[in-house]
């Protein structure tokens, strides 16, 4: 054996994690139900690899100028790798890769992403995203059936509509208001301008900072309670009235929002295009049947300075939880995205329509088991049938083999130990039935079964211990040949 | 857009690649029929980062040295993290790190793993496997069961009884010939012996070289066609005498090979205790249901001089295929595995007895594709809505959310162009069904149907062209009421 001190400390790289079973059986769960409402909607699945070239992956990573920020990059081969950060940048290399993929490409993508970000509680720098993309129509049908599906898949996972909505602008819009209040959307290199990244900013926090905030953050900057100063984006007061006049605007209906902003952009072309777009979205939802209760107009939706193009989107969870400090506050956004035709252009020189949204698998699951902490997610229909008596153990593996041929999952019990730590074992694996078969069963030819989850939720109640100890009403003994038939009893008790 | 000179060219990093739909639906029916097997056996799901520490990993990959040898490794935040390169050591990691693991701790785990090897047709370096492991228990039945795992979940993705075997051999009788041949197993740092390892690897070859070759290669070396020169294991003519004789065991029943071996490990303590593990695995497969066709004991089965302390085994395709030269070969081997006591003792400073398999999905997909190239298992029951007349599109939208609504996928077209257009689509991405209703159809108040399978096998042969053109027996009119009914009779007829 090596010596302590050559020893290596398990653990996991910092920023990593490890899903035990629970959290792995509940995300698969959730997984398929959302695979199976995105390949109704026609969408095909694509993989692609962990590592991309750097100058593929581009510098699309939201906030970071250099290559090797936030990025897991390393030098292999005289080449320039990283880890994925997200599955857009892959999804257009391989629309620009593949010449004879059908048009439009609608395509899902569940997988692994990396980003070397400051880890926090709930902050990893390895989650799971699951995409949904349309790439090569123009369409607003595509943008309209993107937010559907998601509606769609919320709904699946267990997710009530009354706890969620799908929030929708228009980067149109927005570069309407930047121009009706005379701010630079580009600086002379073409890249966004400072204070048109300022004034998204500020936009981004009304929420957390609500419209005295964003004020000041607008015009010469804010103090926070610690006595930190954020520079604001320095715009004059009447420019500042432009910006409030839009993120002031009501979200009551999808009609409204249109009539409120139709009139804002009515003196900028550019600001119209997006209204008449979001016209159009609002027309076709109508019509598939998504009303305004779970698709919403909201004009302060940005999704930063990134590469988006026509309508952008998220989904909050609307209920309320406690943030680290107690405060009651929305779960937030799960998943967002928007239309970004220019980003494929990169590769290919021309344009390639495309839209699509990204959801955090991760934090969507945190969702589910906030929302059903007790959740039958995981529940594991399986049996662990316990040794007794070492010399039967052809006996005990034909009821092993019998079970699994009944397609319930099973398992003897292999390591040492009397019935205690069997049953220790049982919970702990999280079985649902515990079988046991000692010398007055095989003399009966019987077998007892013992329901664990019933028996767990009897000692819960401290009162119901001596009933449980005495009773038993968590255990039955049966007939051997009944077996299969007592074992799916229990079970049909669990299954919904 | 950007200059010409400016685009990245849309490539996937060297030796990795992607998985369009048609092989991503393929491998999800796979996993999933295997991932159900293992669960019926009990075997619980694991998920571990793609990151690890380099001291976390160790230095285990066959035939490596360096750390940074075979695998992707580099520093981040002054620490040298790396790519996993299996689920072993991941494996061996979670176990030490989580001291409140149920034990016997049976886990699954399905994931990529990366290794920067040389890479060649079919050679990625990204590859997925498919791991079953129980740990904490020193049974046989712990190992049988594993081998038992591995031949129902190669009978349940359609794999014929007849087209493969386990073999099996154990590594303590490896061991015990060593001895009977006087042959050092370790140098005088523990390590094994340079000698050890050499006559390992002629063993291994066997298959390709058939006796003479691994007897030169026992001896002084061997000259291949090439005029190439393999240094041997420079062991005398009585060695090797030693070596041949437990090679060449009959390899017809196990019965006979324990026979066999049990005599001729007669003089080892080592190898005799090999010999009753054997016969316990013998027994405990009689039990269980599996015989000789399935399950075999092989003595030259070795994997490698890696950290194997016990039973060893592979799962190998037996069925012919033709190398890249022509020359026909047996598929070969698709998983391997065995026990390995020593390996969780690299953290914790004692041994925990382990045992598994790991299952090459890349592989084991080629091999389905091989057995069945029109596979069904990537069939898309997938209907597209073509688009005959714009201004009718919440028709169109009708018809597809109807079909959606009755479980069935379906996508409105949402391109520009044709009739040509829309059904060269529905073709390229694999659409069973394409729906067309255009002035006709509205005003009998009907669709019409076709059937794209059907259509696609009328025209491969190539005289019922004319037929199919005039006739359209892939083509049906139905009432717009019995939308659903008519769609579904046509999965119905490719349905399993």
């Amino acid at each position: 054996m090596t010596e302590k001190r050559n020893r290596p400390k398990p653990r996991t790289v910092k920023g990593f994690k490890d899903s035990l079973w629970a959290e792995s059986l509940s995300r698969r769960t959730m997984l398929e139900r959302m695979r199976s409402i995105f390949e109704n909607y026609g969408f095909l699945p694509l993989e692609t690899p962990a590592l991309e070239y750097v100058d593929v992956l581009g510098k699309f990573l939201p906030d970071s100028t250099e290559i090797e920020e936030g990025i897991f990059a390393f030098e292999s081969e005289e080449e320039w790798v990283a880890l994925r950060y997200d599955l857009t940048a892959p999804l257009s290399r391989v629309i620009a890769q593949y010449q004879d993929l059908p048009l439009p490409f609608r395509r899902y993508q569940v997988g692994q992403v990396w980003r070397r970000e400051k880890p926090g509680p709930g902050r990893f720098r390895e989650f799971t995203q699951f995409d949904i993309d349309t790439v090569g129509s123009s369409s607003m049908l595509a943008d309209c059936e993107v937010c559907a599906a998601v509606v769609d898949a919320l709904l699946a996972i267990g997710i009530k509509q009354d706890d969620f909505e799908i929030r929708i602008s228009n980067r149109k819009i927005l570069n309407g208001v930047l121009e009706i209040a005379g701010i630079d959307q580009f600086d002379s290199d073409g890249n966004p301008s400072e204070q048109a990244k300022s004034v998204v900013r500020s936009i981004d926090k009304l929420d957390r900072l609500g419209i005295h905030g964003v004020t000041e953050l607008l015009a010469t900057g804010r103090k926070d309670k610690s006595g930190a100063f954020t520079k604001g984006a320095g715009l004059d007061a009447k420019k500042v009235a432009v910006i409030l006049e839009f993120i002031q605007s009501p979200r009551k209906s999808r009609r409204e929002v249109l009539k409120y902003l139709s009139n804002l952009m009515k003196n900028s072309s550019i600001g119209s295009e997006g209204v008449e777009e979001m016209k159009e979205m609002d027309s076709l939802f109508t019509a598939m049947g998504y009303d305004d209760s779970t698709i919403i107009f909201d004009p302060t939706v940005v999704r930063g300075m990134s590469y988006y193009t026509g309508p952008v989107f998220e989904a909050n969870l609307t209920f309320e939880i406690k943030d680290e400090k107690g405060r009651k506050k929305e779960f937030g956004s799960i998943a967002g995205g928007g239309r970004y035709d220019d980003l494929i252009g990169r590769f290919k020189g021309q344009k390639v329509p495309a839209t699509g949204i990204s959801i955090g698998v991760d934090r969507l699951l945190a969702a589910l088991s906030f929302i059903n902490p007790d959740s039958a997610q995981h529940l594991q229909y399986a049996v662990v049938v316990t040794v007794m008596d070492k010399d039967r153990i052809e006996e005990y593996l034909k009821i092993t083999s019998e079970l699994r041929g009944a397609g319930i999952p099973a398992e003897m019990f292999l390591g040492g130990g009397g019935i205690q730590k069997q049953m220790k074992y049982a919970d702990k694996r999280e079985a649902l039935i515990a079988v046991i078969a000692g010398s007055e069963e095989f003399d009966k030819n019987s077998v007892t079964l013992k329901d664990l989850m019933l028996g767990r939720e009897l000692l819960k109640d401290l009162s119901n211990r001596k009933e449980w100890l005495s009773e038993q009403p968590s255990q039955v003994t049966v007939p051997r040949a009944d077996l299969i038939k007592a074992v799916k009893e229990i079970i049909s008790r669990y299954k919904e």
